[in-house]
């Protein structure tokens, strides 16, 4: 038995997507809105779900983009946050994207993260969370967020992650809601 | 901005070690005995942390093993159970490796997962989780298993997947503390 080797790659649209917006970033806003434009186009593109992440300096240089791929890769592990994480230590070359508490990094991601994404996070090296609809929209279109910690912000926090919630929500949930009304897989 | 593709890949001593053995593995004693070997060797050969996992049939068939490649790959997603999940559904072409709960597989961890891994675990298709040591043994030799709900085990049964624990626990046990003593990097 061979194993075949599992590829992580970015569908062929993103490219062409940041190339045109470019990477530098500013505000928190800006790194949302690329966040939910890449959800919205992952849809639209048949690609995947409705969820869209990228990792950001914390000045605002783009390090990574990802997008929910589950479907198009067969693969349950490839939410847009873990996606993100593994391509932005791939091109930083490095596993502990703060490299020892040195740099600060953001995660930006168009829902917040359910419960496997949630424990990626501490072991990345990002130091904030960007969230722009809450898990509660995404369990309203019927999307399952897993077993979390009722307070799994204050367990991020504990851990020197700060978390924002919120960060243009109600354009964040129009993406959601328009996938489902799309009659987009649930899974 | 080219990002560069991710590729999940068994370090080169994984098959050899899986031919010689064979792919079928009846009792639950031999599933966990493979990944703790899986886990003394990733040590070994230098390639990663004391940690190996696999998927399994009911029956026992090995779908596909997984190691530790945190460090060697500069990943923090590669846990060895994340590894012989996205194999094993590569292997078998489907997300949800179930197929719509028609079929059953295990999941063997040589240590009990972190909140990452138990966040994954409900996402695969999997309806069963072997585990050789505890997470607290994992901590006993300075390892961080996240923020993980009490009683993480009661929320995979309430999903449906059955936690067998401490199947060859002192086994699995030696091989963590054999990576400390020899001064393994705990990340």
């Amino acid at each position: 038995m061979n194993y075949p080797p599992v590829t992580i790659e970015l569908p062929a649209w993103v490219q062409p997507l940041i190339a045109a917006k470019g990477t530098f970033f500013p505000s928190l806003e800006a790194r949302m809105a690329l966040v939910i434009e890449l959800a919205a186009r992952n849809v639209a593109e048949k690609t995947g779900g409705p969820f869209g992440a990228a990792v950001f300096s914390a000045q605002g240089q783009l390090i990574a983009p990802g997008v929910n791929l589950v479907t198009a890769a067969n693969c349950s592990i490839l939410h847009a946050e873990m996606m993100a994480l593994a391509l932005a230590q791939k091109v930083l070359g490095r596993f502990d994207l703060s490299d020892n508490g040195k740099l600060s990094y953001d995660l930006a991601a168009s829902t917040e993260p359910c419960a496997m994404c949630f424990g990626a996070i501490p072991w990345s090296g990002v130091n904030r969370l960007l969230c722009g609809a809450r898990d509660a929209d995404a369990r309203a279109i019927g999307f399952d967020e897993g077993a979390k910690l009722p307070d799994w912000q204050a367990a991020l926090r504990a851990r020197g992650i700060t978390v924002i919630r919120d960060l243009m929500r109600p354009e964040a949930i129009a993406t959601l809601q328009a996938y489902a009304a799309a009659d987009g897989s649930i899974y």
